[in-house]
C-alpha cells in the first residue's frame, strides 16, 4: 500500500491510498479517517455492476448507511441535468451536511460527484474511488468538479476538494482498451512536461505498462499522483503552475467538442495535444528532433493510435479560441521544454498553428 | 460615506461600502478595487426599470462591456433552472474568468447571482449591490449563496464570498412595505442574539426606522453590517458562531415552505420565528418575562404583523426537522440568553415545541 499526502493546509489536506484490492478496505479506511457517516455513492451502471456490491458490502460492515445513485455512462451525460438528479436522490436518501459522497467510477463519475457534493447544501465531503487510468493519475486528485456546457467542457464547476481518495489499481484490469489508452496518454503528459525521470521510466517499462502488469502500473499510478499532488498543493487554484497539467488540453478540448465528446476519448485527445503542442515546441525551437521522435515513439509504444479525425484545421483552431481557459482573448498554451520542463507561450500565432494541425493529421 | 472590513484573510477579504447615493460611482469603485473588466449584471425586471440604467451608465463611464441577464421576481424562481439560465447568458456574453457577476437585487437576485458566479468556469467573481434592507444587513455579506430544492430552501449553494458589496441605502426608498419590513425582522435579530446597545438603539429609533429615515437607516445597516462581518470572520463556514445568525430561521424556513414561498416574506417569517425562540427561551428560564414583552414590543412598533398564517402545528414542526441545518437527526436551534446573547439547544422537545407554536398563533 503506497500513500500520497495532498498538503492544503489544516482545512482541506487529504490522503491519496493506492494499493491493489483495497476496494474491500472502504468501510474501515472511511471510518478511521472521517467516521461512521451516512454515504450516497455515485456511480454509472457499467462500474457499479463490477465493484458496487463490494464497495456497499464495506461500508455496511463498517456500520454505515448507504444509498446509491446512477448516472448513465458517457461524457455527454456530464450535465447540469444529471446533476439535478443526484441532488434530487441526495434529498431524497436524506444526506446531511455530515453525509459524504462517494464517486466509484471514472472521470465522468468523479467530476459530476464532486461537483454534487460542492453544492449540495454548500459542500458536504466527497469521497473520489477512481476506477479508470485517467481518473486515479489526475482527475481524482486535486478537487477540480466540473460538469460540461453545451458550449464548452467543464464550463460549470467549483474547486472542492475531496476528503480521501482511494485507488484500486486492480480495477484498471477490467477496463476497456481504448479505456486504459487514454489514461496513458495522460500518464505521458507528466513525464514530457514535468518528470524526465518518469519519462524514461514510461520508455523502459511501456511493455508492462501496455500489459496492465500490476507492480508496473502501482508503480506509475503512485509517481503521477505524487506529481499531480505536489503542483495541486503549490498551486491549488490554478493561477499558475498547476496550468502545466492542461498540455495538450486546449487542443485536445477542441477535438472532444467537435467530436461530440463521442467520437474521441479524452486521453487520446489529450495525446494528441501533446504531441501538437510538442511540435509547436518543435518549431519554437524549445524541443529538439530526437525528443520529438522519443515521444511519438512512446505512444506508439504504449499503444496510442496518433491519428484523429479529419476535422477542418480552422475548426480545431476556433475551438481552441473558445476554451475557457482563453483570458482576455489571449491564446495561452503550455509546450514541453525539453522533456520534463515546460514553457508557458501566448498567442503561438494561427497560421503556424493551422500548419501544425494540418501536417499532424498525417502523421 | 461609511466602508466595513470583512476580513477573512488574504484571499477573501473584501470592503462593504454604505452610502446613500453611490449607485452612480459603481463603475468608479469597481475599476479601483478590482480593475475594467467584463461585467454580467444580474437583476430582476423591477429593481432594473428603477436602477438599471444608472448601474450600468457609472460601469461603461469606467469604460467596462456590460451584458444584462434578468431573472423574474420572487423566491419562487430561485432555483436551479433559473441559474441554468444564467449560465446560458454568462456563455453568450463570454465571459472570462477575468469577468464579473454584479447582483443589483434583493436576496434572491443576490443568492442566485452568487451561486452562478461561484460555479461559472469554477468560480469568478462577484459584486453584490443589494438593494432591499433584508439583503443590505445579512445575504449579500458573508459569501452563502444558494438557491432552493423543492424539498427545502437553500439546499443547493456553495460559500463564495463576493469581491466588493456596494449598499446604497437610498434604494430603500423605492422599497415596498412589506419588503421593507421583512428587513428589519432580521435588523432586531442581531439586537436580540447579539448586541444589546444595538436592540437599545433600535428602541430609541424605531419610529425613524419605520420612516426610513436615511441617517437612521444608514446607522443600522452600518451597524448590522459590522456585526454580520465579525461573526463571518470569525467562522466563515458556520462551523460555530455564525450559526447564531439562524436565530428565527429554523422555524421561519419551515412557515415560507408551507406557504410554497409565496405566502410570507423570509424577514417576517424569521421575525416570527425570533418570537417563537424568545418563546422557547422564556420557558426554559433563559429570557425574562419583561425581555420577551420588549423584543415584542419593539416588532410591532416597527410595524411587524406578528401573526401567521394558520398551519398546522405538527406540519410547521415537520418542516423544522427536515432543515438542512439539522445533523445527525438533532435539531439544533439558536436561542436569545438575555437580550443581546446566545444559548445553542439540542431537540428542545417536540411537545414543548408544539405548545408554544400553538399559542404563538394568537398572539
Amino acid at each position: 500500500m503506497r500513500e500520497v499526502w495532498v498538503d492544503l493546509g489544516l482545512d482541506r489536506s487529504y490522503k491519496v491510498i493506492i494499493a491493489a484490492g483495497i476496494l474491500e478496505e472502504t468501510g474501515r479506511l472511511l471510518e478511521r479517517s472521517i467516521g461512521k457517516r451516512k454515504v450516497m455513492i455515485i456511480s454509472n451502471p457499467l462500474v457499479f455492476s463490477l465493484y458496487g456490491e463490494r464497495v456497499i458490502h464495506a461500508l455496511q460492515s463498517a456500520g454505515m448507511k448507504v444509498h446509491t445513485a446512477l448516472i448513465p455512462d458517457g461524457e455527454e451525460y456530464k450535465n447540469l441535468r444529471q446533476v439535478n438528479r443526484m441532488l434530487d436522490e441526495a434529498v431524497t436518501a436524506g444526506l446531511e451536511r455530515s453525509s459524504l459522497i462517494l464517486a466509484l467510477g471514472g472521470g465522468v463519475v468523479g467530476d459530476l460527484a464532486g461537483f454534487t457534493a460542492s453544492i449540495y447544501q454548500r459542500g458536504i465531503r466527497c469521497i473520489q474511488v477512481p476506477t479508470t487510468l485517467l481518473s486515479q493519475v489526475d482527475s481524482s486528485v486535486g478537487g477540480k468538479t466540473a460538469v460540461n456546457h453545451p458550449r464548452g467542457k467543464n464550463m460549470i464547476g467549483t474547486f472542492h476538494q475531496p476528503s480521501l481518495v482511494i485507488i484500486d489499481t486492480m480495477t484498471l484490469t477490467t477496463l476497456a482498451e481504448d479505456e486504459y489508452r487514454g489514461g496513458l496518454g495522460e500518464v505521458v503528459k507528466y513525464g514530457v512536461i514535468y518528470d524526465r525521470a518518469l519519462f524514461q521510466l514510461l520508455e523502459e517499462k511501456a511493455l508492462m505498462l501496455k500489459e496492465r502488469e500490476q507492480a508496473a502500473v502501482q508503480e506509475i499510478v503512485y509517481r503521477c499522483v505524487k506529481i499531480k499532488s505536489e503542483i495541486v498543493a503549490e498551486d491549488e487554484r490554478e493561477s499558475g503552475l498547476r496550468m502545466v497539467l492542461n498540455l495538450g488540453h486546449t487542443f485536445g478540448h477542441s477535438l472532444e467538442k467537435l467530436g461530440n465528446y463521442k467520437s474521441i476519448k479524452h486521453g487520446e485527445a489529450v495525446a494528441i495535444g501533446t504531441l501538437i503542442a510538442s511540435l509547436l515546441s518543435r518549431e519554437m525551437d524549445l524541443l529538439d528532433d530526437c525528443s520529438v521522435k522519443r515521444i511519438t515513439a512512446l505512444f506508439k509504444e504504449l499503444g496510442m493510435a496518433m491519428s484523429f479525425p479529419d476535422y477542418n484545421a480552422e475548426d480545431i483552431y476556433e475551438g481552441m479560441l473558445n476554451d475557457k481557459k482563453v483570458q482576455d482573448e489571449i491564446l495561452r498554451i503550455v509546450l514541453p521544454r525539453g522533456i520534463g520542463g515546460y514553457e508557458i507561450i501566448d498567442n503561438p500565432g494561427r497560421d503556424l498553428l493551422l500548419n501544425i494541425i494540418e501536417n499532424a493529421a498525417e502523421l
